[in-house]
Protein backbone atom coordinates (compact mmCIF):
# COMPACT_ATOMS: atom_id res chain seq x y z
CA UNK A 1 0.00 0.00 0.00
CA UNK A 2 1.16 3.50 -0.58
CA UNK A 3 1.27 6.06 1.86
CA UNK A 4 -0.60 9.10 0.36
CA UNK A 5 -0.92 12.50 2.80
CA UNK A 6 -4.04 14.44 1.27
CA UNK A 7 -4.17 18.14 2.29
CA UNK A 8 -7.21 19.74 2.48
CA UNK A 9 -8.42 16.18 3.04
CA UNK A 10 -11.98 17.67 4.08
CA UNK A 11 -12.66 20.19 1.80
CA UNK A 12 -15.36 19.77 -0.99
CA UNK A 13 -12.35 18.57 -3.41
CA UNK A 14 -10.07 16.89 -1.01
CA UNK A 15 -12.85 14.54 0.23
CA UNK A 16 -13.45 12.74 -3.04
CA UNK A 17 -9.67 12.64 -4.26
CA UNK A 18 -9.21 10.96 -0.64
CA UNK A 19 -12.36 8.31 -0.84
CA UNK A 20 -11.08 7.65 -4.56
CA UNK A 21 -7.71 6.89 -3.35
CA UNK A 22 -8.28 5.01 -0.17
CA UNK A 23 -9.90 2.27 -2.19
CA UNK A 24 -6.17 1.18 -3.06
CA UNK A 25 -3.96 3.38 -0.56
CA UNK A 26 -3.25 4.04 3.10
CA UNK A 27 -4.26 7.75 3.14
CA UNK A 28 -3.18 10.35 5.56
CA UNK A 29 -5.98 13.23 5.70
CA UNK A 30 -4.50 17.01 6.81
CA UNK A 31 -6.86 19.62 6.90
CA UNK A 32 -6.05 23.10 9.02
CA UNK A 33 -8.82 23.11 11.35
CA UNK A 34 -10.13 19.25 10.47
CA UNK A 35 -8.65 15.90 9.98
CA UNK A 36 -6.42 13.55 11.66
CA UNK A 37 -3.18 16.17 11.07
CA UNK A 38 -3.24 19.48 10.96
CA UNK A 39 -1.00 21.96 9.30
CA UNK A 40 -1.40 25.75 8.24
CA UNK A 41 0.40 25.24 5.01
CA UNK A 42 1.05 28.72 4.27
CA UNK A 43 3.65 28.71 7.31
CA UNK A 44 6.42 26.64 6.35
CA UNK A 45 7.46 25.76 9.85
CA UNK A 46 3.94 24.35 10.14
CA UNK A 47 4.86 22.15 6.84
CA UNK A 48 8.27 20.85 7.81
CA UNK A 49 6.67 20.36 11.52
CA UNK A 50 3.76 18.34 9.90
CA UNK A 51 6.19 16.36 7.43
CA UNK A 52 8.64 15.33 10.39
CA UNK A 53 5.60 13.95 12.04
CA UNK A 54 4.07 11.99 9.04
CA UNK A 55 7.67 10.78 8.46
CA UNK A 56 8.37 8.87 4.65
CA UNK A 57 5.90 8.82 2.29
CA UNK A 58 5.19 8.13 -1.54
CA UNK A 59 2.66 10.58 -2.23
CA UNK A 60 1.38 14.43 -1.45
CA UNK A 61 -1.53 15.59 -2.87
CA UNK A 62 -2.63 19.19 -1.99
CA UNK A 63 -6.86 20.29 -2.59
CA UNK A 64 -6.60 23.44 -1.07
CA UNK A 65 -5.86 27.39 -1.82
CA UNK A 66 -7.82 30.77 -1.41
CA UNK A 67 -7.41 33.51 -3.85
CA UNK A 68 -8.88 36.91 -3.37
CA UNK A 69 -11.67 37.41 -6.12
CA UNK A 70 -12.85 41.50 -7.38
CA UNK A 71 -12.12 43.97 -10.24
CA UNK A 72 -8.92 44.56 -11.61
CA UNK A 73 -9.50 48.68 -11.14
CA UNK A 74 -10.25 48.28 -7.45
CA UNK A 75 -8.02 45.09 -6.84
CA UNK A 76 -5.11 46.48 -3.97
CA UNK A 77 -1.81 44.84 -3.73
CA UNK A 78 -2.61 43.42 -0.30
CA UNK A 79 -5.43 41.74 -1.76
CA UNK A 80 -3.25 40.37 -5.16
CA UNK A 81 -0.96 38.65 -2.26
CA UNK A 82 -3.88 36.65 -0.89
CA UNK A 83 -3.35 34.32 -3.56
CA UNK A 84 0.12 34.47 -3.91
CA UNK A 85 0.55 33.83 -0.19
CA UNK A 86 -2.22 31.21 0.26
CA UNK A 87 -2.76 29.10 -3.54
CA UNK A 88 0.41 29.28 -4.79
CA UNK A 89 3.17 29.40 -1.88
CA UNK A 90 1.26 27.00 0.49
CA UNK A 91 1.52 24.46 -2.42
CA UNK A 92 5.30 25.26 -2.96
CA UNK A 93 5.78 25.26 0.35
CA UNK A 94 5.05 21.66 0.95
CA UNK A 95 6.73 20.44 -2.56
CA UNK A 96 9.69 22.32 -1.17
CA UNK A 97 9.72 20.81 2.69
CA UNK A 98 7.91 17.30 1.51
CA UNK A 99 10.66 16.55 -1.76
CA UNK A 100 12.84 15.89 1.48
CA UNK A 101 10.35 12.87 2.96
CA UNK A 102 9.39 11.88 -0.63
CA UNK A 103 9.99 7.97 -1.22
CA UNK A 104 11.54 7.24 -4.54
CA UNK A 105 8.99 7.20 -7.07
CA UNK A 106 6.54 9.22 -5.14
CA UNK A 107 4.18 12.12 -6.56
CA UNK A 108 3.20 15.60 -5.86
CA UNK A 109 -0.28 16.63 -7.45
CA UNK A 110 -1.09 20.14 -7.22
CA UNK A 111 -4.60 21.85 -7.38
CA UNK A 112 -5.27 24.66 -9.86
CA UNK A 113 -8.25 25.02 -11.68
CA UNK A 114 -10.41 26.53 -14.77
CA UNK A 115 -9.46 29.71 -14.48
CA UNK A 116 -6.35 29.09 -15.88
CA UNK A 117 -7.08 29.28 -19.40
CA UNK A 118 -10.60 30.45 -18.78
CA UNK A 119 -10.35 34.23 -17.85
CA UNK A 120 -13.44 34.94 -15.89
CA UNK A 121 -14.37 39.12 -14.63
CA UNK A 122 -13.62 39.33 -11.46
CA UNK A 123 -10.70 36.30 -11.55
CA UNK A 124 -7.32 37.94 -12.75
CA UNK A 125 -5.31 36.72 -9.34
CA UNK A 126 -7.02 33.23 -9.99
CA UNK A 127 -5.71 33.27 -13.08
CA UNK A 128 -2.17 34.34 -12.26
CA UNK A 129 -2.16 31.84 -9.07
CA UNK A 130 -3.50 28.95 -11.44
CA UNK A 131 -0.76 28.99 -14.16
CA UNK A 132 1.66 29.92 -11.40
CA UNK A 133 1.08 26.43 -10.54
CA UNK A 134 0.96 25.39 -13.72
CA UNK A 135 4.85 26.96 -14.26
CA UNK A 136 5.75 25.65 -11.02
CA UNK A 137 5.03 22.01 -12.02
CA UNK A 138 6.48 22.19 -15.73
CA UNK A 139 9.66 23.62 -13.84
CA UNK A 140 9.77 21.76 -11.00
CA UNK A 141 9.19 18.30 -12.78
CA UNK A 142 12.59 18.00 -14.08
CA UNK A 143 14.59 18.85 -11.18
CA UNK A 144 12.99 16.37 -8.93
CA UNK A 145 15.53 13.67 -8.23
CA UNK A 146 15.09 9.85 -7.45
CA UNK A 147 11.98 9.24 -9.86
CA UNK A 148 9.97 11.62 -8.01
CA UNK A 149 6.64 12.76 -10.05
CA UNK A 150 4.95 16.46 -9.97
CA UNK A 151 1.65 16.70 -11.64
CA UNK A 152 -1.41 19.54 -11.51
CA UNK A 153 -5.00 19.06 -11.57
CA UNK A 154 -7.03 21.61 -13.66
CA UNK A 155 -11.08 21.43 -12.43
CA UNK A 156 -13.77 23.11 -13.71
CA UNK A 157 -16.43 24.29 -11.19
CA UNK A 158 -17.40 21.72 -9.31
CA UNK A 159 -20.98 20.59 -9.04
CA UNK A 160 -21.32 20.95 -5.15
CA UNK A 161 -19.60 24.52 -5.54
CA UNK A 162 -22.35 25.73 -7.41
CA UNK A 163 -24.42 27.24 -4.59
CA UNK A 164 -21.72 29.44 -3.45
CA UNK A 165 -19.61 30.25 -7.21
CA UNK A 166 -22.33 29.90 -9.88
CA UNK A 167 -22.75 33.64 -10.72
CA UNK A 168 -19.02 33.78 -11.64
CA UNK A 169 -18.95 30.83 -13.70
CA UNK A 170 -22.05 31.85 -15.71
CA UNK A 171 -22.30 29.36 -18.51
CA UNK A 172 -19.33 26.86 -17.62
CA UNK A 173 -20.16 23.00 -17.19
CA UNK A 174 -19.45 22.11 -13.96
CA UNK A 175 -18.21 18.28 -13.08
CA UNK A 176 -18.60 16.07 -9.71
CA UNK A 177 -16.04 16.12 -7.34
CA UNK A 178 -16.15 12.27 -7.90
CA UNK A 179 -15.21 12.75 -11.46
CA UNK A 180 -12.35 15.68 -10.60
CA UNK A 181 -10.91 12.70 -7.90
CA UNK A 182 -10.35 10.73 -10.86
CA UNK A 183 -7.48 12.97 -12.48
CA UNK A 184 -5.97 12.90 -9.56
CA UNK A 185 -5.52 9.15 -9.38
CA UNK A 186 -4.08 9.33 -12.62
CA UNK A 187 -1.34 11.51 -11.02
CA UNK A 188 -0.67 9.41 -7.94
CA UNK A 189 -1.00 5.77 -9.16
CA UNK A 190 0.35 6.77 -12.68
CA UNK A 191 3.55 7.40 -14.41
CA UNK A 192 3.48 10.48 -15.94
CA UNK A 193 5.77 13.77 -14.40
CA UNK A 194 5.27 17.83 -15.52
CA UNK A 195 1.04 17.15 -16.57
CA UNK A 196 -1.69 19.26 -16.49
CA UNK A 197 -4.75 17.24 -15.85
CA UNK A 198 -7.26 19.30 -17.50
CA UNK A 199 -10.78 17.81 -15.91
CA UNK A 200 -14.52 18.92 -17.34
CA UNK A 201 -13.03 21.08 -20.06
CA UNK B 1 2.94 61.50 -30.82
CA UNK B 2 1.82 58.72 -27.73
CA UNK B 3 3.74 59.19 -24.26
CA UNK B 4 5.20 55.65 -23.27
CA UNK B 5 7.00 55.18 -20.16
CA UNK B 6 9.79 52.24 -20.18
CA UNK B 7 10.52 50.93 -16.83
CA UNK B 8 13.81 49.65 -17.01
CA UNK B 9 15.01 51.91 -20.29
CA UNK B 10 18.37 51.51 -19.19
CA UNK B 11 18.02 47.73 -19.05
CA UNK B 12 19.60 45.40 -21.69
CA UNK B 13 15.98 44.76 -22.94
CA UNK B 14 14.84 48.67 -22.03
CA UNK B 15 17.85 49.95 -24.06
CA UNK B 16 16.26 48.54 -27.65
CA UNK B 17 12.42 48.78 -26.75
CA UNK B 18 13.28 52.19 -25.78
CA UNK B 19 15.43 53.52 -28.90
CA UNK B 20 12.84 51.35 -31.54
CA UNK B 21 9.93 53.39 -29.38
CA UNK B 22 11.02 56.72 -29.29
CA UNK B 23 11.01 56.96 -33.83
CA UNK B 24 7.33 57.41 -33.26
CA UNK B 25 7.16 57.90 -29.51
CA UNK B 26 7.70 60.24 -26.57
CA UNK B 27 9.31 57.69 -24.58
CA UNK B 28 9.89 58.44 -20.33
CA UNK B 29 12.39 56.43 -19.33
CA UNK B 30 12.30 54.70 -15.79
CA UNK B 31 14.87 52.45 -13.66
CA UNK B 32 15.99 52.08 -9.82
CA UNK B 33 19.17 53.64 -10.41
CA UNK B 34 19.52 55.22 -13.73
CA UNK B 35 17.24 57.58 -16.23
CA UNK B 36 14.94 60.39 -16.53
CA UNK B 37 12.48 59.05 -13.59
CA UNK B 38 13.28 56.71 -10.73
CA UNK B 39 11.62 54.20 -9.24
CA UNK B 40 11.09 50.66 -7.26
CA UNK B 41 8.86 49.16 -8.77
CA UNK B 42 8.24 46.35 -6.09
CA UNK B 43 7.49 49.00 -3.29
CA UNK B 44 3.58 49.94 -4.26
CA UNK B 45 4.05 53.71 -3.01
CA UNK B 46 7.03 54.19 -5.34
CA UNK B 47 4.86 53.21 -8.26
CA UNK B 48 2.24 55.47 -7.23
CA UNK B 49 4.55 58.59 -6.84
CA UNK B 50 6.38 58.03 -9.73
CA UNK B 51 2.85 58.22 -12.08
CA UNK B 52 1.73 60.96 -9.82
CA UNK B 53 4.99 62.57 -11.22
CA UNK B 54 4.40 61.86 -14.59
CA UNK B 55 0.38 61.81 -15.10
CA UNK B 56 -1.66 60.96 -17.56
CA UNK B 57 0.11 58.50 -20.18
CA UNK B 58 -0.92 56.17 -23.55
CA UNK B 59 1.35 53.22 -23.23
CA UNK B 60 3.44 51.89 -19.97
CA UNK B 61 6.27 48.73 -20.84
CA UNK B 62 8.12 46.98 -18.11
CA UNK B 63 11.47 45.36 -19.08
CA UNK B 64 12.89 44.55 -15.37
CA UNK B 65 12.75 40.96 -12.87
CA UNK B 66 14.47 39.79 -10.68
CA UNK B 67 14.22 35.63 -9.88
CA UNK B 68 15.99 33.49 -7.77
CA UNK B 69 18.12 30.75 -9.99
CA UNK B 70 18.87 27.31 -8.18
CA UNK B 71 18.21 23.95 -7.96
CA UNK B 72 14.81 22.66 -6.45
CA UNK B 73 16.17 20.39 -3.58
CA UNK B 74 18.17 23.48 -2.25
CA UNK B 75 15.68 26.09 -2.91
CA UNK B 76 14.42 27.84 0.24
CA UNK B 77 11.07 29.67 0.57
CA UNK B 78 12.46 32.76 1.10
CA UNK B 79 14.62 32.12 -2.43
CA UNK B 80 11.16 31.35 -3.78
CA UNK B 81 9.86 34.59 -2.75
CA UNK B 82 12.14 36.76 -4.50
CA UNK B 83 11.08 36.43 -7.72
CA UNK B 84 7.55 36.57 -6.81
CA UNK B 85 8.24 39.87 -5.15
CA UNK B 86 10.48 41.14 -7.91
CA UNK B 87 9.82 39.99 -11.46
CA UNK B 88 5.90 39.51 -10.88
CA UNK B 89 4.89 41.77 -8.51
CA UNK B 90 6.98 44.37 -9.47
CA UNK B 91 5.16 44.33 -12.55
CA UNK B 92 1.63 43.74 -11.20
CA UNK B 93 2.26 46.80 -9.03
CA UNK B 94 2.95 48.63 -11.82
CA UNK B 95 -0.86 47.76 -13.99
CA UNK B 96 -2.54 48.26 -10.67
CA UNK B 97 -1.29 51.98 -10.24
CA UNK B 98 -1.04 53.12 -13.49
CA UNK B 99 -4.56 51.72 -14.45
CA UNK B 100 -5.71 54.74 -13.62
CA UNK B 101 -3.28 57.32 -14.80
CA UNK B 102 -4.12 55.11 -18.74
CA UNK B 103 -5.71 57.16 -21.07
CA UNK B 104 -8.25 55.27 -23.65
CA UNK B 105 -6.96 52.80 -25.40
CA UNK B 106 -3.45 52.82 -24.07
CA UNK B 107 -1.54 49.61 -23.66
CA UNK B 108 0.48 47.87 -20.59
CA UNK B 109 3.37 45.48 -21.90
CA UNK B 110 5.09 43.22 -19.41
CA UNK B 111 8.13 41.00 -19.86
CA UNK B 112 8.34 37.29 -19.25
CA UNK B 113 10.17 35.05 -20.98
CA UNK B 114 11.25 31.69 -22.82
CA UNK B 115 11.65 30.10 -19.33
CA UNK B 116 7.84 30.06 -19.28
CA UNK B 117 7.29 27.56 -22.10
CA UNK B 118 10.45 25.70 -21.65
CA UNK B 119 12.12 24.77 -18.36
CA UNK B 120 15.89 24.48 -17.61
CA UNK B 121 17.44 22.84 -14.42
CA UNK B 122 17.73 25.79 -11.53
CA UNK B 123 14.55 27.46 -13.26
CA UNK B 124 11.67 25.95 -11.67
CA UNK B 125 11.12 29.75 -9.85
CA UNK B 126 11.21 31.24 -13.32
CA UNK B 127 9.16 29.48 -15.02
CA UNK B 128 6.70 30.02 -12.49
CA UNK B 129 7.19 33.48 -11.98
CA UNK B 130 6.98 33.91 -15.92
CA UNK B 131 3.51 31.49 -16.37
CA UNK B 132 2.06 33.69 -13.69
CA UNK B 133 2.53 36.96 -15.70
CA UNK B 134 0.95 35.46 -18.58
CA UNK B 135 -1.77 34.51 -16.32
CA UNK B 136 -1.89 38.01 -15.25
CA UNK B 137 -2.60 39.48 -18.73
CA UNK B 138 -4.76 36.77 -19.64
CA UNK B 139 -6.87 37.70 -17.06
CA UNK B 140 -6.54 41.55 -16.80
CA UNK B 141 -7.04 41.52 -20.58
CA UNK B 142 -10.87 41.26 -20.38
CA UNK B 143 -11.07 43.40 -17.36
CA UNK B 144 -9.13 46.46 -18.45
CA UNK B 145 -11.73 49.19 -19.05
CA UNK B 146 -11.66 52.30 -21.64
CA UNK B 147 -9.99 49.95 -24.33
CA UNK B 148 -7.12 49.58 -22.08
CA UNK B 149 -4.87 47.02 -23.41
CA UNK B 150 -2.17 44.42 -21.64
CA UNK B 151 0.17 41.79 -23.62
CA UNK B 152 3.49 40.27 -22.40
CA UNK B 153 6.35 39.93 -24.34
CA UNK B 154 7.99 36.63 -23.91
CA UNK B 155 12.19 36.79 -25.51
CA UNK B 156 14.51 33.77 -25.57
CA UNK B 157 17.92 34.62 -24.01
CA UNK B 158 19.41 37.82 -25.31
CA UNK B 159 22.83 37.63 -28.01
CA UNK B 160 23.54 40.76 -25.45
CA UNK B 161 23.23 38.48 -22.25
CA UNK B 162 24.84 35.34 -23.70
CA UNK B 163 27.94 36.00 -21.32
CA UNK B 164 26.30 35.83 -18.21
CA UNK B 165 23.46 33.11 -19.15
CA UNK B 166 25.08 31.04 -21.56
CA UNK B 167 25.56 27.93 -19.26
CA UNK B 168 21.92 28.06 -18.35
CA UNK B 169 21.04 28.14 -21.77
CA UNK B 170 22.94 25.95 -23.32
CA UNK B 171 21.44 25.01 -26.91
CA UNK B 172 19.17 27.70 -26.69
CA UNK B 173 19.18 29.86 -30.09
CA UNK B 174 19.33 33.64 -28.58
CA UNK B 175 17.48 36.44 -30.31
CA UNK B 176 19.29 40.37 -30.36
CA UNK B 177 17.63 43.12 -27.90
CA UNK B 178 16.71 44.77 -31.17
CA UNK B 179 14.39 41.65 -32.47
CA UNK B 180 12.88 41.50 -29.39
CA UNK B 181 12.18 45.29 -28.73
CA UNK B 182 9.98 44.50 -32.13
CA UNK B 183 7.41 42.47 -29.75
CA UNK B 184 7.06 45.35 -27.75
CA UNK B 185 6.54 47.83 -30.88
CA UNK B 186 3.96 45.69 -32.03
CA UNK B 187 2.18 45.74 -28.42
CA UNK B 188 2.41 49.33 -27.64
CA UNK B 189 1.67 50.63 -31.80
CA UNK B 190 -0.91 47.44 -32.59
CA UNK B 191 -4.12 46.65 -31.41
CA UNK B 192 -4.40 43.59 -29.86
CA UNK B 193 -4.39 42.67 -26.06
CA UNK B 194 -4.22 39.53 -23.38
CA UNK B 195 -1.40 38.17 -26.01
CA UNK B 196 1.94 36.34 -24.95
CA UNK B 197 4.19 37.52 -27.96
CA UNK B 198 6.89 35.19 -27.98
CA UNK B 199 10.50 35.69 -29.59
CA UNK B 200 12.83 33.69 -30.96
CA UNK B 201 11.14 30.35 -30.08
N1 LIG C 1 -14.62 24.07 -5.59
C1 LIG C 1 -14.46 24.22 -6.92
O1 LIG C 1 -15.40 24.39 -7.70
C2 LIG C 1 -13.08 24.21 -7.47
C3 LIG C 1 -12.89 24.13 -8.86
C4 LIG C 1 -11.60 24.16 -9.37
C5 LIG C 1 -10.53 24.27 -8.51
N2 LIG C 1 -10.74 24.36 -7.17
C6 LIG C 1 -9.59 24.50 -6.28
O2 LIG C 1 -9.48 23.35 -5.47
C7 LIG C 1 -8.92 23.71 -4.22
C8 LIG C 1 -9.81 23.21 -3.10
O3 LIG C 1 -11.11 23.75 -3.31
P1 LIG C 1 -12.35 23.26 -2.42
O4 LIG C 1 -13.57 23.89 -3.00
O5 LIG C 1 -12.28 21.80 -2.25
O6 LIG C 1 -12.02 24.01 -1.03
P2 LIG C 1 -12.66 23.77 0.40
O7 LIG C 1 -13.91 22.98 0.32
O8 LIG C 1 -12.71 25.12 1.04
O9 LIG C 1 -11.57 22.90 1.16
C9 LIG C 1 -10.31 23.40 1.44
C10 LIG C 1 -9.56 22.40 2.28
O10 LIG C 1 -8.22 22.89 2.47
C11 LIG C 1 -7.91 22.97 3.85
N3 LIG C 1 -7.09 24.16 4.04
C12 LIG C 1 -7.43 25.44 3.79
N4 LIG C 1 -6.42 26.27 4.07
C13 LIG C 1 -5.41 25.48 4.53
C14 LIG C 1 -4.10 25.74 5.02
N5 LIG C 1 -3.59 26.99 5.09
N6 LIG C 1 -3.34 24.69 5.43
C15 LIG C 1 -3.82 23.44 5.37
N7 LIG C 1 -5.05 23.12 4.91
C16 LIG C 1 -5.83 24.15 4.50
C17 LIG C 1 -9.24 23.06 4.56
O11 LIG C 1 -9.04 22.54 5.86
P3 LIG C 1 -10.24 22.49 6.96
O12 LIG C 1 -11.22 21.51 6.41
O13 LIG C 1 -9.61 21.99 8.20
O14 LIG C 1 -10.76 23.90 7.05
C18 LIG C 1 -10.13 22.20 3.68
O15 LIG C 1 -9.99 20.85 4.01
C19 LIG C 1 -8.76 25.23 -4.26
O16 LIG C 1 -7.45 25.54 -4.68
C20 LIG C 1 -9.71 25.66 -5.34
O17 LIG C 1 -9.33 26.87 -5.97
C21 LIG C 1 -11.98 24.31 -6.62
N1 LIG D 1 18.43 39.29 -20.72
C1 LIG D 1 17.81 38.24 -21.28
O1 LIG D 1 18.43 37.39 -21.94
C2 LIG D 1 16.34 38.07 -21.09
C3 LIG D 1 15.65 37.13 -21.86
C4 LIG D 1 14.28 36.95 -21.64
C5 LIG D 1 13.64 37.71 -20.69
N2 LIG D 1 14.34 38.61 -19.96
C6 LIG D 1 13.64 39.38 -18.95
O2 LIG D 1 13.64 40.74 -19.31
C7 LIG D 1 13.64 41.56 -18.15
C8 LIG D 1 14.79 42.57 -18.25
O3 LIG D 1 15.98 41.85 -18.42
P1 LIG D 1 17.35 42.59 -18.75
O4 LIG D 1 18.34 41.55 -19.05
O5 LIG D 1 17.11 43.68 -19.72
O6 LIG D 1 17.68 43.22 -17.29
P2 LIG D 1 18.77 44.33 -16.91
O7 LIG D 1 19.74 44.57 -18.00
O8 LIG D 1 19.28 43.92 -15.56
O9 LIG D 1 17.88 45.64 -16.75
C9 LIG D 1 16.90 45.74 -15.76
C10 LIG D 1 16.35 47.15 -15.76
O10 LIG D 1 15.30 47.21 -14.82
C11 LIG D 1 15.53 48.24 -13.88
N3 LIG D 1 15.07 47.79 -12.58
C12 LIG D 1 15.50 46.72 -11.87
N4 LIG D 1 14.83 46.59 -10.72
C13 LIG D 1 13.94 47.61 -10.71
C14 LIG D 1 12.97 48.04 -9.75
N5 LIG D 1 12.75 47.37 -8.59
N6 LIG D 1 12.23 49.14 -10.04
C15 LIG D 1 12.43 49.82 -11.19
N7 LIG D 1 13.34 49.46 -12.12
C16 LIG D 1 14.08 48.37 -11.87
C17 LIG D 1 17.02 48.50 -13.89
O11 LIG D 1 17.24 49.85 -13.48
P3 LIG D 1 18.72 50.49 -13.36
O12 LIG D 1 19.23 50.53 -14.76
O13 LIG D 1 18.50 51.84 -12.82
O14 LIG D 1 19.47 49.55 -12.45
C18 LIG D 1 17.36 48.23 -15.35
O15 LIG D 1 17.10 49.36 -16.14
C19 LIG D 1 13.75 40.59 -16.96
O16 LIG D 1 12.46 40.31 -16.50
C20 LIG D 1 14.30 39.34 -17.60
O17 LIG D 1 13.93 38.16 -16.90
C21 LIG D 1 15.67 38.83 -20.16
Amino acid sequence: MKKIVVIGAAGTLGQAVSAELKARNEVIEVGATRGQYRADITDPASVEQLFREIGKVDGVVSATGKVHFGPLPDMSVEQFWVGLRDKLMGQVNVVLAAQHYMNDGGSFTLTSGILADEPIRLGASATTVNLALEGFVRGAAIELPRGIRINVVSPTVLTEALDAYAPFFRGFEPVTAQRAALAYVRSVEGAETGRVYRVGY
